[in-house]
């Protein structure tokens, strides 16, 4: 099993030429579903060799400039390359008709169905689910309508102890029921616990997406512990009363909330091109030293 | 004074990792004039330095996707970066109803004004003017309405011979009438002439660009010797069925109608993924020997 994100991009919304904007692939035994989709993500995705064709979910945080300017190219040239496998895309209200009027106005019918998913305003919300991931969004505060994205491995079955099938002679119906948590009785009316003849599966693992937003008080309610968590960072703390003008986080911000939440491991990026990337990394690791920076291709495992 | 064209996106619809799709700049002492606008292109002005502030007039040929992706994008950065000089879109009337709606749609006033000049769908018009350059446009044949342009230095005045100035003892006046081609009536009766007391300026240099289209038959009428052509040159011979039908040119068209209006030099783009360049470019140059490839990041002096 490998479970890993891919940054696509990890400026705010000034591109630069090593930071293109914010588009990040989570990808679960090479399957990439996609958050965000700044300028340039169907460049990023090439480079980094992020199949298009198992592309299926987009996930966009909200309707900004810097977080969709690179689905229409990418649209196209999925339609280009002849596509037709249906492409879900979670994502607020507002982005189908903005699709659908661009499009229109190119005369370009996509030749593939694009199914728009509306993102919920309210609670955490259980919005996606295939055999790899169960997908869950939730409100951010920022200047614009905004959801954060909460990726969980699905929950796998225990793994039977291959010694046990010829000990006890187990059938498959009795390998299925064990896996599942059942007991099985044996033929001479002994009882074989699943505890005994299986191996626990390793606890999902999970990934937080949280860009752009002012810090949000309740992540521990559904995101504590998490293994990874990604937030956005665009300011420094000297700048703390401009994060909170325009909805945004600083370093520091990200930093407690990512140690109030006990997550296992932090990801900081959409940082503004005012500061160099360094000095928001070391600001941010006073109080999380691990703190890991964005980098445009960094692949980090779950 | 210096004259160039920079190759920003040199990929037909397809961007790859190395080409970006559609997008040049024509750069006069270093001030940019935009032709057409791929995704990414921002990106790669950054990449080459060219002027943000500086850029005042973007030239687009047409309304599909591989032209104009990064023109949102390239307008919301300006915005961004507090923007507020006008800027010129010659495009096709389309255009404007495009970015109005995406822009409103995003909530997103941009703070400086666009004039969008619609182009005119008959003959060469002389569409742009100041101090460096002429720009015409004309029309082309593709499966959309559009436009090929034609840049020209501006004419340059004659310059006066600096010894003519002590030994005749010329006023400022004298000096502006010599320079603009009238002779001058000295103290003593006789006449001096400009054709003696000046030296021609160099001939205007001038840069056509042509795509997307099939070959235009008329090329020659506006554009017999041009200094430099960009040529669309999306298909290899064998596929010249294909071009027919998508309304491009081949590699051996493009070399063949260079040669046949005796471009000085010729540069070939817009090339299809399907083909290495190095193929395209070793067909047209048994045409058109010195024929260049196009590739993002050059710049050819005109």
């Amino acid at each position: 099993m490998s479970f890993s994100v891919r940054v696509l991009g990890s400026s705010s919304a000034l591109p630069t030429v090593k930071r293109m904007t914010s588009a990040q692939a989570v990808l679960y035994n090479g399957t990439p579903y996609l958050i965000d989709c700044g300028e340039g993500t169907q460049i990023r995705m090439r480079e980094y060799s992020l199949s298009f064709g198992r592309l299926r979910n987009i996930f966009i945080s909200h309707i900004h400039g810097d977080h969709i300017f690179g689905l229409f190219g990418l649209l196209s040239t999925f339609s280009m390359l002849g596509r037709r496998t249906e492409m879900n895309i979670y994502c607020p209200e507002k982005l189908e008709q903005i699709c659908n009027s661009l499009f229109a106005s190119l005369e370009h019918n996509l030749g593939f169905k694009v199914n728009y998913i509306y993102l919920n305003p309210n609670g955490i919300n259980h919005i996606h689910s295939d055999k790899n991931l169960d997908v869950f969004s939730f409100p951010l505060v920022h200047t614009k309508p905004t959801w954060g994205f909460l990726f969980r491995e699905t929950e796998k079955e225990r793994n039977i102890r291959k010694n046990f099938i010829e000990e006890y002679n187990l059938s498959i119906a009795q390998i299925v029921k064990l896996k599942r948590g059942g007991d099985v009785e044996l033929d001479d009316g002994s009882v074989l616990k699943s505890d005994d003849a299986t191996i626990l599966p390793p606890v999902p693992k999970s990934f937080v997406y949280c860009s752009d937003t002012l810090p949000l008080k309740r992540l521990g309610d559904f995101a504590e512990n998490v293994d990874l968590l990604y937030h956005e960072a665009t300011f420094m703390d000297k700048d703390a009363e401009l994060a909170k003008l325009t909805c945004h986080t600083t370093t520091i911000q990200a930093a407690e909330l990512a140690k109030g939440i006990s997550a296992k491991r932090l990801v900081l990026g959409h940082f503004s091109t005012r500061y160099p990337a360094s000095e928001l990394m070391a600001e941010a690791r006073t109080f999380f030293p691990d703190a890991i920076e964005a980098r445009d291709g960094l692949e980090i495992e779950i």
